[in-house]
């Protein structure tokens, strides 16, 4: 059996009850360790669990996933996602995989970025299409995000931008400390992200995101560190939101009660 | 201090370790019971609990919030909530005024529809505006759920349809059985939704959802009852998904890989 399961946004407490117990009766536990990361070590979940974790890099996924698989054919094997397993849409790939082999299979949901925003009085009803934003390299550098925010604008719809990670597997997972702190652990800051809209506004001018456009910025949603600070553009581009996880948010048109909530951030 | 709980999408379980710490640790324990449904009866949460849990209509919550905030000054006070505390927007009152109130506040995620639909392989990312279908009274059966999905095809993107459910909170908490098997519980089927649709595509004729588009019916998303079928309308139509809750989503474009998934489900 595979039980893919969700680990929630923040710490080893944020499993559901149902997932740890099939945490418990598993003979393989797998971590997938390229695209989440949770805000405290790993080192927490094994003691947590009392159980030893397999950290799974991209390549063990996507080019060695017979391992996963093979074992899952006799013995039941977990594969804790951060977040809502399939949210990222990585995995739904090992869930066929598995179905094709006649391997029972299991979802445990959990909390993810996707409805962890309602946090902000922002109503969910209200979001178009989520985007991201990736961090630049040498000739690519798209302008997706400006878009998608421009057409859910138009719409009158809140738009989620998501912001990239970069993990090294083989550095980051070297060491036992919070790996987030190791530098082989990248991430885009609000503050980057801003910057990369307003570039992308000046050259293209369409005035969907410019230096007053009031927005949010969410760190750590979810957490008892979050931070959610509703500003101009050019704000929140000099602003420390410290640790990652870090996201944007831009509004669309507001309801009277999401701009009461909004006030509380500003 | 008040702390909002998500209970997840089915049964006791389903609520994260951080979630059943903190019911232990209550004074308190409010069950908000007019908008949302678990799979299993409130005996059950209570057994799990071990504590007693005082069942809040929506006049409790929304008229007499002071009862649930003043306990909150000086005990604490847990909000239960099905789902994601804050996806269905209604509490988001009820946090303000615990704010106002200068009384310390919580929220514990959880999983909630608006992530779950992600076991269905389609991508969070390709969806626009969540709409929802009402149960139709006399004259008000609004087309907002018809616009959304034009719009949102427009763009290629997917659409939810959250189905309505209509609690009568007094008749239905009076029986200590399952409270879906309970008359005073009505909700919105899959086959309801699918003939309320075609009947707005006969009137307006734009040919956004028809007898022949493709779309899932999706039942007990997240339980380990859950059916998910991808069929024309006219078929979903005559389908028995069986008890609740339900939902229907309609795709927009479809990636290869998104196609490949919802080839299992057809």
């Amino acid at each position: 059996m595979l039980t893919f399961i969700g680990l929630g946004l923040w710490d080893e407490k944020d499993i559901t009850v149902k997932g740890l117990e099939a945490v418990k009766n598993a003979d393989y536990v797998y971590l997938e360790s390229y695209t989440g990361v949770l805000g405290v070590p790993v080192s927490k979940l094994k003691r947590f669990y009392m159980k030893d974790i397999i950290l799974a890099s991209r390549t063990i996924v996507e080019q060695e996933a017979e391992e996963i698989l093979d074992k899952a054919e006799n013995k039941n094997v977990v594969f804790l996602v951060v977040g809502d397993p399939f949210a990222a849409t990585t995995h739904t790939d090992l869930l066929l995989r598995a179905i094709e082999k006649n391997i029972e299979c299991k979802i445990v949901h959990n909390a993810s970025i996707f409805s962890a925003i309602s946090g902000t009085g922002l109503q969910l009803y209200k979001f178009g299409r989520t985007t991201s934003l990736v961090i630049p390299e040498k000739n690519w550098n798209p302008e997706t995000a400006y878009d998608a925010i421009k057409e859910n604008k138009e719409n009158g719809l809140h738009t989620l931008v998501l912001l990239d990670i970069k993990i090294d597997f083989d550095r980051t997972y070297k060491t036992s400390r919070k790996f987030t702190e190791d530098k082989s652990f990248r991430f885009m800051k609000i503050n980057d992200a801003v910057k990369l809209l307003l570039e992308i506004e000046s050259r293209r001018g369409e005035n969907v995101f410019e230096a007053g456009t009031m927005c949010l910025g969410c760190a750590r949603l979810g957490s008892n560190k979050q931070i959610i600070k509703y500003a101009e553009a050019q704000e929140l581009e000099h602003l420390d939101f410290g640790e990652p996880l870090h996201c944007l948010i831009v509004p669309g048109e507001l309801h009277f009660m999401e701009e009461k909530v909004l006030e509380l951030f500003k």
